[in-house]
């Protein structure tokens, strides 16, 4: 069995949702890359180092994880991997179409590699990194959402 | 890893789209559980042994796949069967809800099995058992959607 | 030009926003059969009869219009009637699911016959006959919601 | 202000998310009354007397709330109450249109009467009265779902 | 009770959905504040001034109701006004998402302040602040979905 | 009856998935427009000359057929083409939203014009404009999703 699986996303910034996704995939497979992309299409509010740099602090230590990022195609950086299974959470309905195409291109440009949707845990459901920023920018607390190494950053972006 | 997946549901009958669902998880994981359900919720139109048998007819010779069927709850089935992964296709909006409902129903009563859902096929997108069923029934042919072994006993039901 | 279309339903009871979808499928198309469905799934309130009866009476003197029945398949009809047009209104959306299957189905069945959806007016956007006939059967005036022709029926099965 | 709302359902049976909106509700609104519907759709697990009794169980000591049933239209209930705001909790997508049906044609059967909806909380997002049956049916623990009246209930009904 | 709702928004520009909601709050809560949002994400048509202006010519004379702007967190903002309930109008399956997200934030903030949706009125269910601006830049009519001082401003700003 | 439809749309650019609902919709209507919009909104990856040309090169010598743009509202543009029926495809849940609103502001503004929604075939459902963007941009191959004319554009368009 192919026991590598990546884990892919802007994650600008990460929130519990994610981590907590990353931490189930791995009771199932052995090795995940998360994997940060560049992500040309928004202007991010961290830089590609930073999004990389908050992963690592929060899986140190995790045996199986790997934190890394990538440019281009998802589908070219999966082979490169030499994965066959990629790793999305699904929350909403508005999550699900965009999802759902975006695994169907990949699909058609490598039908050897399978998208896993899995469920977004019922604590992260209402949350998402945008609604964070959001709260974050106007001086409310989230650490309910985000862990400390977010927390902290977040503050430093919005000097609060 | 574990390499066990378990594909339950009641497949009344099952259709093209639940053979490219089981086929696709037999990528990832080398052995695929079908757990054909006793469904008690619905009075179906095949009964148990039948829809164990098409499964059985459509996969014969194919490696990696045990075709079953349980009673109870699907949680301690996939554990009888040493699996901690959950197979379920995903196709539309009101699918999503449902599915979602019972995920994080199986997550509460034991946490170390994970559903992972998987995208319809897009030739698949729109069928379902439901409007096969009421196709065949009608006398319409329903050969683009199942296999040969379910056209054939559909073909027996109608008496068409 | 096929001037003719047809628009399927089990109306039952038809309600002010059917009557509305008619009327405006008239206007582009000048011939329209309102065919009404045996129905097998589900049991009906009214018979087929009196589903046809009610619609012949509201649409009594209107140019292009046929009243009819039918039963089997759909898209065997819609060719008995020469027509290659089928409309059907589309309100919410566990509408779009289940509307999006069996146009998908008729297609593959016949792909020179073409389903177009039309949007349910505004006002009648949360209008039903399911919930018709739940307000009608607890005593509740339903006239807002269906002609004069269907209140008067409705107020004869539920003896109010 | 009028301060008398009224929640109503079919509550077949009561969940802890019915519970959370019940308690919500009662911050805002000083007087509650739980409104348990004869439900003449489906056929019920439970009779009312004890839904109606479960409801009494777990509010029992809690000040404004008054747990009542009704026949008949909810709009004639409410106003029998005089109240003239409908509760209602929303989870998802579907729930989302047949509870918009309803307070339309509760609106205009008395536009003095508002629905107000409040959102499910998110530790109770996933979970239904019919899912809550269906693990219970199987022998499931539900103790995480609904109240120790309900648990109780539950096992006598399924004699587990 | 608390007889305070707050009714925030960006209103730019407020359409006849809104004053619809307003006014049915109205209805129930005796003191209801329209707070305009600074609305820092999107760059808005109409500046905070001209946004707060129109809602005052709109409802001048109109019992309860305060017309007010805010800055920062909501939910600061409606401690700010001694109120304890938000009320926000839901029209559609994308509304919905974010909605709740939003509301389950401000519950985390602070949970004894509860958000109430209302359904948006029939005939305001397919307009948004968006539609409205997008007709009027093209030189279309909107007197049906806006009051006159938007109407009156939108010709000014977009020259026609 | 009128036999001329008008197909409006940005195409920047066309997928198969546009050529296919042109297609169908000729099957019923003699005389299709399919109307390049100016797309003031959103900053198009090709200009309005290259979206005509693209598509003059995909229907070429196709009875019926007439390519064209246009600036201002839709309804205008229908009439003065002497159309009466506006094709829109239709794809999935967020389309639905949209396409009503605008669907409603059309016939708000002229209802002698209706709008038809036809379903997006299956074997295009997960394809959008933009998702095919994405890909070309990064360097994948789109040629299962756009004709050769778009694909060569795409191609000169990102350097690849």
């Amino acid at each position: 069995m192919n026991a590598v699986a990546v884990y892919p996303g802007s994650f600008d910034p990460l929130t519990f949702g994610h981590v907590d996704i990353a931490r189930r995939a791995l009771k199932i497979f052995p090795k995940l890359v998360i994997g940060v992309s560049m992500n040309v299409k928004k202007f991010p509010l961290f830089d590609l180092e930073e999004r990389v740099a908050m992963w690592q602090e929060v899986m140190e230590g995790e045996a199986g994880v790997e934190v890394d990022s990538y440019v281009g195609l998802l589908i070219d950086y999966v082979k490169s991997k030499r994965a066959r299974a990629i790793i999305r959470g699904l929350r909403a309905v508005s999550d699900f179409e965009y999802e759902f195409q975006m695994a169907h291109m990949n699909y058609k440009l490598d039908s050897s590699v399978e998208t896993f949707f899995m469920m977004t845990g019922q604590e992260h459901f209402y949350v998402s990194s945008q609604t964070v920023k959001e709260v974050a920018s106007l001086g409310g607390s989230v650490d309910a959402w985000v862990p400390p190494p977010v927390v902290r950053r977040l503050k430093e972006k919005y000097g609060k």
